[in-house]
């Protein structure tokens, strides 16, 4: 056995080239490759180590990339990166201008679709089967890799249902290791623990064969029978593979995910089998890594670590730093639980990454992880609501694009006091633009009723939670990930008007409406020019991108001669251009500067880099502010 | 027993005065009500007719409106609204200023939850159950009823999955009749009709208990055994049960249901048993209506018929009139189907609604209904486009909602040519509030790369299908329901420039720009306005509000003093905002009126009503340009 395999292998053609049993030393070696690799690059990092062996198994056993592996929320396909050419670039794995942390077709002819958001592998992978029919590719073999947290999203279910029904020849791989982001919540993951933790199945089936071995004298229709109550038994016992054949999906599994040559195996004899099938396989997340695997929450994206000792470097004191938006809003909903029985709380799996486990640990039967699943979140948030509850719905905004319809049809036309509390809006940094959550206030201020707002920092937070509580209407509150502006964060809640601005600087000629956490930047750049120009720019947080300030707006109309309105979102349609449909209304005269992100799909880098990038930073500002100043004197 | 029960029944409290067995007359007469109303108001007619046995069966042995009956797409609840208070105002449903066509809380407190779109009351229905748990009005019941094709929607397993896991206390009644608005289809109708139709399982029932008979000598512990052999092979030969209990659902029937007392007797029993259950009861949509019972699509929702005859009234002769839109895009797909062998259909459910069915027809294996799925169907349509195929992917605008992040994820992020078709566009008349499609336009324009039109026209129409074929790219094509205005459609296709408008009227000072077939309203107003005043309006099909004409802007922003916009979507954020964005940036010093749906949910009516509502019909026009044009000569 080669010492170095991996050393060899720059595409999955290097990997079949290998005898079966040098597959476990390379898996050895692919799995310390991306430990070390991740110990100095952060990403995601638990999954792939739990899929290093389905990897080198699915390469080996198929002939991509003429076969298509469509890998379900691709942060488990960073083995399948390394082995699929990219083993050089991995370093700039999820860094500004390197390769993207998820499969992206533009980046590799190996990875066959865009996968950032959940629970889409079996649509896709449908529909390249259907692909294959139709362009007479029949040989080719079409495999999605889901796991089980993506599969308790409706759409996963919506695919199996057509796919058992198309009949179409593809193969469902369900990576099951028992978690979401999160631990795995629902009837699904409880039924997938009844197939693989039954000791009972076991024990039934030696006392039913021992007790059919008797039935033999009783007729020669006998065997028959006894296989049928053989099949019975596991299934009522087991309960297995019902709900996958009830979809008409031939079910295999539950078999071992860390064994490479039994899935080789079980892979190469799945290809030769026509029509819909499931494998279920078992995996650890974090396997092969000891802190990741007893910690699986916590290693699902660490920081830097020390790869030796497995101790995450440490983060500059946080006593000194302002807090996370995440923990503002955390601690800010139990202390709002505390106060009304109504308020409870609901998360589409992100329990952690927004904290709402503050109030789950507090308050474990006012606090609903539904699992990946953002239309039920919404809509039972809508029925809560309309029997007396007031839930505070925390989705990140990228996520919240699968329940728009949920928004407008359950909440918003019945007038319900949903609040809705969006995370990571604006860019997210290194997860890219799948995850970038930009479309929000566009898509948010249409709809009638909806009152949009974002905080400019945590006071702003704390005080529109307060506001959207006492309010009693449908409410969203966007804002970014990452670390407001205030150490001092916890003022004593006040209710905001509803539609009410406030001026926070004070200026000449130009006035900048800034909605959100960028007015902080705006503030920086404002600063700046007037330190080396003079020129002193009016700021107004206007806090409601809906219903907007328009008394405000109008006084803005006939005292300055440049607006600039400054957002986290696309800025076509979004708060810019509700500003703008107010000033034409009044007849503004001078110009309005619309700042937000560009009409284009921002990559991935840091927030910092993709804010300079989109010319939101403050250097920016600085620079078009003293250009705008000019432009007024010159005239 | 009473000749004329209904008579006597307002609410659900007279329901339960009555002996049981004054129900099923009860129920002959309000079917009889329904026939006779929707014969002359024409409405949903074959789900309420299903429904009626069901409907007075929960208002007799539920406690209404404490006990909460959430309505799953709520056209089945006819007799519902019927038995509660609304008898008399029934033939003003679906009319403007009358009764909606579906469940609507502000209408009614019987009224649980606006359904308009589908999959959503088990969600609604959760929310109310931990409501009522949180609120400690445990015994308050609440039950969901759900067609078997919105058990198709991926929200609903979401829900079942959460519900089963939440152990909550709610009864799901699945309605199977076998039907969507078209036959059901998918692996899950499949399921349903498995557990009701196999005989094998009565037959080998009793061969088992006879031979089951033989056993008793075999000790002890054969009783136990047996039962679950009896279990087990009820399990493997019915597969009664398992899809909904693997999701922790107990599972009951199914059972008749168009038998009052035994669902009277079920629903009573059930009433007693705790956590998550599900009742399947099988119905007939048309049920009692010998036409409808024959042919439930065409009955789905018929328009005026002799309720003697069952014969529905003749429509106008088709052939001197304009065709559907619809029509236009069923042929028009055929058509080119017949050109490329790409070409492919994808519809959730909509394929006769939508016109797919043209195709359906005469190219079944190119034409894909996925059942009530538009998730599933925009991403099975990018892994459809990934490969090779060209997916014309028709879902209706309100609808589409339910989609919005695979638009944007799986389809724009990847530029991939899925050209969606949004039937309904616009204010859709009776159906209301929930479906009308005045969105779409501002959702869709704020995606990078996304291509967005609206045809003037029939021949329009059919260019933009023949342009968004040969582009390559994400595309949206949005048209209304109903008829076009050419009686001559059949144009031989033409590519059109991508972003570039069409001057269709001369005129002077102002200019209207129209995107979407609200442009022969403006036409038909500036006629008038040039007979009457002798002021010529221009007049731009814009055909693209992405990307827009902007050479054309810029030169009319230089060539006249005030531009109008019109659009049949939501007037914040739309095309008139993409415009508006245009004129600000070339320093346009004239008014821009943007004209549009305004910020409000949009009632029910002809669409002749609802779009004289907003002041979007000729008259409205007319009026506003004459004042206009007015107010230019003052100055």
């Amino acid at each position: 056995m080669l010492k170095h395999v991996l050393e060899y292998i720059e595409f999955p053609e290097d990997i079949r080239k290998l005898g079966i049993e040098q597959l476990p030393q390379l898996c050895k070696e692919l799995r310390d490759f991306i430990i070390d690799e991740s110990s100095r690059n952060p990403g995601h990092f638990g999954a792939s180590l739990g899929t290093v062996e389905l990897t080198i198994a699915l390469h080996y056993a198929l002939n991509t990339p003429y076969d298509r592996i469509v890998w379900d929320v691709g942060h488990q396909a960073y083995g399948h990166k390394i082995v699929t050419g990219r083993k050089q670039q991995f370093h700039t794995n999820r860094k500004f201008g390197g390769i993207s942390g998820f499969p992206n077709p533009q980046e590799s002819i190996y990875d066959s679709f865009v996968a950032g958001h959940s629970s889409t592998s079996i649509s896709a992978a449908l529909g390249m089967a259907i692909a294959a029919q139709r362009t007479g590719e029949t040989d080719r073999q079409i495999v999605a890799v889901i796991g089980d947290g993506s599969m308790t999203g409706g759409m996963a279910f919506e695919a199996l249902n057509h796919a058992g029904f198309a009949n179409a020849n593809i193969l469902v791989i369900l990576n099951d290791n028992n978690m979401a982001i999160d631990a795995n919540v629902g009837a699904l993951n409880q039924y997938l623990m009844d197939i693989t933790t039954s000791k009972a199945y076991n024990k039934l089936k030696d006392d039913v064969w021992n007790f059919l071995g008797k039935l033999s004298k009783f007729g020669p229709n006998t065997q028959t029978l006894a296989q049928k109550i053989e099949n019975g038994i596991k299934a009522i016992v087991l309960k297995e593979s019902n709900l996958f054949e009830s979809l008409k999906f031939r079910y295999f599994g539950p078999i071992d995910g860390h064994d490479v040559f039994h899935l080789v195996r079980t892979i190469q004899d799945l290809k030769e089998i026509k029509g819909p099938k499931i494998l279920h396989i078992k995996t650890q997340k974090g396997k092969g890594f000891k802190p990741a695997e007893e910690s699986q929450t916590q290693w699902h994206a660490p920081r830097k670590f020390n790869k030796e000792t497995g101790i995450m470097v440490d983060l500059p004191d946080a006593s000194l730093a302002p807090p996370k938006f995440q923990d503002v809003f955390g601690e800010t909903l139990l202390e709002l639980a505390h106060k009304d029985t109504r308020i409870v709380g609901v998360t589409p799996a992100m329990g952690s990454g927004c904290s709402m486990n503050i109030l789950m640990e507090a308050m474990p039967e006012r606090a609903f992880d539904v699992g990946i699943a953002e239309q039920h979140a919404v809509t039972l948030s809508a029925g809560m609501a309309i029997d007396g509850l007031i839930p505070f719905c925390n989705i990140y905004s990228s996520f919240i694009q699968r329940a728009y319809d949920q928004v407008i049809h359950d909440v918003a036309l019945q007038h319900l006091p949903v609040i809705f509390c969006l995370d990571r809006g604006g860019l997210v940094g290194a997860d890219g633009a799948t995850h970038h959550g930009v479309f929000d206030i566009a898509f948010m201020r249409t709809i009638p009723g909806m009152i949009v707002t974002s905080p400019l920092h945590e006071h702003d937070l704390r005080n529109l939670m307060y506001t959207a509580y006492k309010s009693g209407k449908p409410f969203v509150i966007r804002y970014p990930r990452g670390n407001g502006v205030k150490v001092d964060w916890k003022n004593t809640m006040e209710v905001y008007e509803i539609g009410r601005s406030e001026k926070i600087r004070e200026g000449n000629s130009i006035a900048i409406l800034s909605f959100g956490p960028l007015g902080n930047v705006a503030l920086e750049a404002a600063e700046r020019v007037a330190q080396t120009t003079g020129n002193q720019t009016a700021i107004y947080n206007m806090k409601f991108a809906k219903p907007l300030d328009i008394e405000c707006i109008k006084k803005i109309c006939k005292t300055y001669s440049t607006i600039i309105t400054i957002e986290d979102g696309v800025v076509q349609g979004g708060f810019g251009s509700a500003v703008l449909e107010q000033t034409e209304l009044y007849d503004f005269k001078g110009s309005v500067l619309r700042l937000g992100i560009p009409d284009a799909f921002i990559p991935h880098g840091t927030q910092e880099e993709l804010y300079a990038f989109c010319k939101l930073d403050s250097g920016s500002i600085e620079r078009l502010l003293i250009s705008e100043f000019e432009k007024l004197h010159m005239c």
